[in-house]
């Protein structure tokens, strides 16, 4: 099973890492990291990651994961990245985006008519970028068919858990989890910072 | 404060990015990736960080991070990289480890005579590799002096803020922690994976 990775400047780290370190101990998982140019591409934080293909190279994922960050800001203007999102999610089996990437998720139409969850300190922000969307306040991550979202950041670890135990069984989450000494909140409806950010 | 990441091939990625997402949003630091070459730099999981200095010519850092990862079985054998960690240590403010990257703080005698802990799975390799450092086998993270160990990959997302509490208040830690939707454990003796992996 073949993940690609969405990068662009300014992604969120643990957004992309805290997934990839759970899916990346799963035996029958390639992943890439893809974006606009080969290269480094620079974090939110500072550090890069290295994209090891781009957009127009790229091939059919069986799995899409687009993060979040403050680059999302600018990222929900960006034409070529919007298309290739709404191309490769026609025909990936699974969709999957952590915090605000939700933001660039909706933004392609991937979205529509359906349940979705996001950062909830920038809540107000994603849902005006996907008026068509069901969002749900209070969900640590959210499942509509084919499609997981993620509540921000740490979130997408959490949800990468589920995503595993959906297909490879409960008991191969757990073993990750315990491997990576990660407690693991394995309900979705389990989530403190609705409260915190006043969405409940 | 300028932090830096020690990267070498097969490092584990939440090891790194874990602690550089919370590190990254204290606002007077930076952070550099530095490896034996300047480059991209593959994780154990399969993506690669980029490094963007090199052994000789990185600076002094203020703080040193160095992960673990199925690649120290090799590094623990790497004079140069050993060398290069104890005369970092030896100027450095702070020196932080995550997993078994306590393994490499041992080889280079950084932790003779120290408190620390490391991975609970592979907690009796890690202390072969230093028999004269005293290695607490329940912590989520060990303080000595101006040196943090953590467990296993995702403790030290929690030694991180640990780290900040100490150094720029508890209350920039929680800041930090619900940005991230974060739910820190913040004890550093509420440790389940001893238990797990037969060490109490």
């Amino acid at each position: 099973m073949k993940i690609g990775v969405l990068l662009f400047n300014q992604f969120e780290l643990l957004d992309v890492f805290g997934p990839l370190e759970m899916l990346g101990h799963v035996e029958d998982i390639s992943i890439e990291l893809v974006a606009q140019e080969i290269g480094p591409i620079k974090s939110a934080q500072g550090p890069c990651a290295y994209a090891q293909t781009n957009l127009d190279s790229a091939s059919q994922y069986d799995v899409l994961l687009v993060p979040g960050g403050i680059g999302t800001r600018e990222m929900v203007n960006d034409q070529p990245t919007l298309d290739w999102i709404a191309k490769q999610a026609e025909k990936a089996r699974y969709i999957t985006s952590v915090c605000t990437g939700s933001a660039l998720l909706a933004k392609s139409g991937v979205l529509a008519n359906k349940q979705a969850t996001t950062n909830k300190m920038a809540f107000h922000w994603v849902v005006s970028q996907g008026p068509n969307t069901n969002w749900i306040t209070k969900a640590r991550w959210v499942k509509d068919g084919n499609i997981y979202t993620s509540s921000g950041v740490s979130a997408g670890t959490d949800m990468a858990l589920a995503f595993i135990a959906d297909i490879w069984g409960e008991s191969k989450a757990r073993e990750i989890a315990n491997l990576a000494e990660y407690e693991w909140n394995d309900d979705s409806t389990h989530d403190c910072f609705a409260q915190k950010y006043g969405l409940e």
